[in-house]
């Protein structure tokens, strides 16, 4: 199998190669040559230099790679190229299985316009919205006027890891955010279609994890609790999400697997709701991919998310229904990012002279570095991802402070997500599960 | 709470007072100042130079820590002062609360000439033997004739760690080994008392987790298997035990806890067994503490074991009882030490320039050390205590494999068990759970 990614997931996919006695060859750049992804893969090849266009996005070469060294499956991990329609069919048309959904269901899914229709026809709650792409200012000031009211937040079709998103309170405003998302989304996505949606204040963001064999079986992997970003991107991610009821958490588990058959999903997904102050949950939209986030869910299931999408591309059935599925305890989630969260989340690359990861009862640390690697400033920030696991949250949470309390990642000019993370975690509101999608704004601010 | 250990054991019981809020004490010696057991404690003494007679085995100066800064209890740890029924006594003379059982309890089950015999009346069955400490060559010359026939072991009644065992085959071999064990264990332990048992070949180490609490209630937490050991000392221990009947487990289980409530036993303890080839088991001792090899137990069973002996100590019931313990999966725990298995387990300690430990599902480490820091030569060659844990034996062996295949140890003259643990959890032996005892020493004599 080729592993069409790099850092902490092209090192997690290739682990799970490993376990399951399947070669893995992994794809680098020039900037990623010494990453720890590269040595433990069973062979890598270099597919060009920086930036991600020119190697981890340069289809020809992934190919060509994956032809040469005899792959026939192809891993794309998250972001990049995982949500690549063309991708997957490019893979296709050269005998090579894409571990993801259908080409075609990942365009269904991939159009975050008109996915919410067709979500609402498989009877799912969807807030009020426009029916598919807005193309024109004057026609997002009447459906702002007529459906969704203000605040309404416009989202670029095409979006995703929180980009391309702006929330506007009055008619001035759409016409700003109107503008700058579609530039922003040309810019990003090579595609200017937007959709309208009513923004919920005070909202949380809960998704549940999901897995279709595409032989009928479907089972969704309970929920994860989202809320604590920063710029729309996840920071601190858990599961189960607190203060849910346990006919919301069904409800959510009902419509989130409703929803993927509709579409003929097929792999490992994640449906995303937005939850609103008064309980309300409606869908937001569909990954098609492992998601940054999935180690939460592993932990309180003991599956292992990465070889169930190999076994489903393999035509594997799931071999165990809804009722097999049982979520033990609680786990948390924290990004280590290489960045300054008091300076706006300025990234600081960089040489890592220390890093000494933590370890010990119920913590599992997936990193892309070793001490005394590099951070490029080439792709995200992220370091490691610490997972805590408890039998209560309370516990998950203790162990995630803990834990962050003896991790030391130092260099020249690192800065790190760390001191937040502990004040997040720390947080009486986080203690309580009464954080919503705005709060490490507001913590930052200065406004708690 | 004071900590009366070094090591990764130290930082084990460090992590728990953490998460639980309490604030503990290091104590160390010159050599472990840099250690991450010092840095991660609230607070740190230096209590004497090595050897550890002159600080970590030292009380005056530990009780003298503990007084300075405040602690009500110590965590003994493992070895060192953790079954020295004379340090809890010290401890409660001084107000201090000892983590573990009652010092006459201690003292009842650390005489493993006579503990044999109280187990034997609780009605747990007993290998033949002598029925309390053997005086005289003659006497054991009497009862390998008379009691247990040849191959006799002879063990020192005061031993522990493996340590002060010797088997002999004959008459004239009794006489060497009579003789070296008992000069060895006055030299070891201070006390010539040794005891004799029918040597029983082609055995398994099977040792089963017990929690009491002093109001009546008591669990066993199912079995380990350690049967992989390099002169007697533990290199891979895993749970459960392979291969055993539901019937065969439920029985051992009962026999540790009748055992262990008939001493009057508190906190948590481990009731070792031989299991001979024709499945019988037979009590072999009991460790009143904590044991290296506990982690397997907490990766099936989600307790905190620490916690629980923490909780015991400070007179809380369990809360539970045999009905709500679980065993989910199975976890194999591999000890990487300093030391070359290609020169009869000579240690090296030394600098570690390079400490890369595993990550990713599964996976649990507890280190001592981190990158940059350095084993000393006076105490014992562990690093880092490898766990994994899978749904099934197979799997948690596929990502043991996998993680020590990640795993970066290097520094000057540095060598570790890295390479004979992938020997032997790759051995088609292994994987069928027919190792025995003796399979490590075998397979480095090229027999197998």
């Amino acid at each position: 199998m080729l592993i069409a990614n790099r850092g902490e997931i092209a090192l997690r996919v290739a682990r799970t190669c490993r376990e399951m006695g399947v070669p893995c060859v992994a794809v680098h750049s020039t900037a990623d040559a010494g990453a720890p992804f590269v040595a433990f893969a069973d062979e890598a090849v270099c597919v060009g230099p920086p930036p991600s266009r020119r190697s981890y996005l340069y289809m020809p070469s992934l190919i060509e790679a994956a032809r040469r060294h005899g792959a026939d499956a192809v891993h794309p991990g998250y972001g990049f190229l995982s949500e690549d329609a063309d991708f997957a069919r490019v893979c296709a048309e050269n005998g090579i299985t894409f571990i993801g959904p259908a080409p075609e269901v990942m365009e269904r899914v991939g159009d975050k316009a008109r996915v919410r229709g067709l979500m609402a026809e498989a009877g799912l709650p969807v807030l009020p919205g426009s029916a598919g792409p807005v193309t024109s200012l004057a026609e997002a000031e009447r459906i702002a006027a007529a459906t969704t009211g203000y605040p309404v937040v416009v989202k670029a079709a095409a979006g995703g890891g929180g980009r391309g998103i702006a929330v506007a309170g009055s008619p001035a405003e759409l016409r700003d955010a109107y503008r700058e998302t579609v530039a922003l989304a040309r810019a990003l996505f090579g595609n200017g279609d937007v959709y309208l949606e009513r923004y919920v204040p005070g909202a949380r963001h809960v998704e549940v994890q999901i897995l279709c064999d595409g032989h009928g079986g479907a089972v969704h992997l309970g929920e994860r609790d989202c809320s604590l970003q920063r710029r729309n991107q996840k920071l601190v991610e858990e599961a189960p999400a607190p203060g849910l009821s346990d006919g919301q958490r069904a409800e959510l588990g009902r419509h989130a697997v409703r929803g993927a058959l509709s579409v003929g999903y097929t792999g490992a997904g994640t449906m995303e709701f937005l939850l609103a102050p008064d309980g309300a949950a409606t869908f937001m939209e569909i990954n098609a991919r492992i998601q940054v986030e999935h180690p939460v869910t592993e932990m309180i299931t003991g599956l292992d998310l990465v070889r169930e999408q190999i076994r489903i591309a393999a035509g594997e059935a799931l071999g165990y229904t809804q009722h097999d599925v049982r979520l033990d305890g609680a786990a948390v989630e924290c990004r280590i990012n290489a960045e300054d969260p008091g300076a706006e989340f300025r990234p600081t690359p960089g040489r890592l002279d220390r890093l000494d990861l933590p370890g010990g009862p119920g913590i599992r640390v997936d990193a892309g570095f070793v001490a005394g690697g590099t951070v490029p400033p080439y792709y995200d920030s992220l370091i490691a991802k610490l997972v805590a696991w408890g039998g209560t949250r309370e516990q998950a949470i203790a162990r995630a402070e803990r834990a962050l309390a003896e991790t030391v990642v130092d260099g020249p000019g690192m800065r790190t997500t760390i001191p937040l993370l502990r004040r997040l975690l720390g947080h009486p509101v986080f203690a309580d599960g009464r954080h919503t999608t705005g709060f490490v704004n507001d913590l930052l601010a200065g406004g708690l």
